[in-house]
């Protein structure tokens, strides 16, 4: 992830313990979601001292904020790799990244309390919400950009919450994120 | 709940101890959500013995179910109640409802392992979806319904769940609900 390989930090014998410190909150929340990762499993599986996290991270909801941050750094990065007049594929590709990733996904949206305190979570966040944004208005010039957005944003959000839960059983996910946001796009250039 | 106004079960010198446990175990679900559901408490209170409610439920998972059941027979009952033609208004009220009680949302949609193991519960949410897509093929006589029922879900879901999650500051639930699925209605219609 993007903000790893950034980061500058050299400290401990360990090499970049923050770096160290995510990789291993990462593994955590991927393998049993954000109620698996503690400061404390944290440092153990990084194989550093039980005060070692607190070096980077206050406590726990900052470690949270910045592995939320990540993610969105991580999908930013995959959108920014398609054509952005591409509102399909940014919409498929947010699946995608949520089937991937449901534990990333779901603290990305919701996981994270007082998202407001995280500068660098709340910068993330936004970054990618502009590159949806000027995907949507590239591909609705006559729409109103912040109901087009909030919208195409809704649609592949929603597929996406309810492919992790299930909800469609028998549906093939890309097949269903492809059908779906094609629906949507034509509809956006044909009113 | 209409469940509960429909059931005709009358035993103990409690009255309905069906409904009244449905009742209170519903109580429990929009002060705590799913997590404050249990069996034990469900009796303490309705004010039955502990084992008063294995009568009706044969697990915490059945009590949890037929919470969700009522869920898609309340939401399909005010639905019923708008014109089906009007499918923003469905998907206006399908918003509204997720953010008055959001214990309920949740559990309806994603809260209830083994759905398939209730067919009550199967049938009350295939009765919504059928509401649902009745109108969705109103609204677009010339989409694909599957596509367009399942984007107009999507839609309204991913929408809902935003607000919940606090995804969207500042915003007013019911202006975004408005616009978003007056947006995608126009689309519809327009391609």
């Amino acid at each position: 992830m993007s903000t790893c390989e950034e980061a500058g930090t050299r400290a401990y014998h360990h090499g970049d313990l923050r770096c160290a410190l995510l990789a291993a909150a990462g593994e955590l929340l991927s393998e049993g979601g954000a109620a698996a990762v503690s400061l404390r499993e944290v440092a153990r599986r990084a194989g550093v001292s039980h005060n070692a996290p607190y070096r980077h991270f206050s406590d726990r909801d900052a470690l949270l904020a910045a592995l939320a941050a990540e993610g969105f750094a991580e999908l930013s990065r995959r959108m920014a790799l398609l054509p952005a007049s591409r509102l399909q594929a940014l919409g498929q590709c947010y699946v995608a990244f949520a089937l991937e990733q449901p534990g990333r996904f779901a603290l990305m949206f919701g996981g994270v309390a007082e998202k407001s305190r995280y500068p660098q979570l709340q910068q993330a966040a936004q970054a990618l919400y502009r590159q949806l944004g000027a995907s949507v208005q590239a591909a609705a010039p006559g729409r109103d950009p912040a109901t087009a957005s909030l919208a195409a944003w809704s649609l592949v959000h929603g597929l996406a919450q309810l492919l992790l839960d299930d909800q469609l059983p028998g549906q093939d996910a890309a097949a269903a994120a492809q059908a779906v946001t094609g629906l949507f796009v034509a509809g956006l250039g044909g009113a």
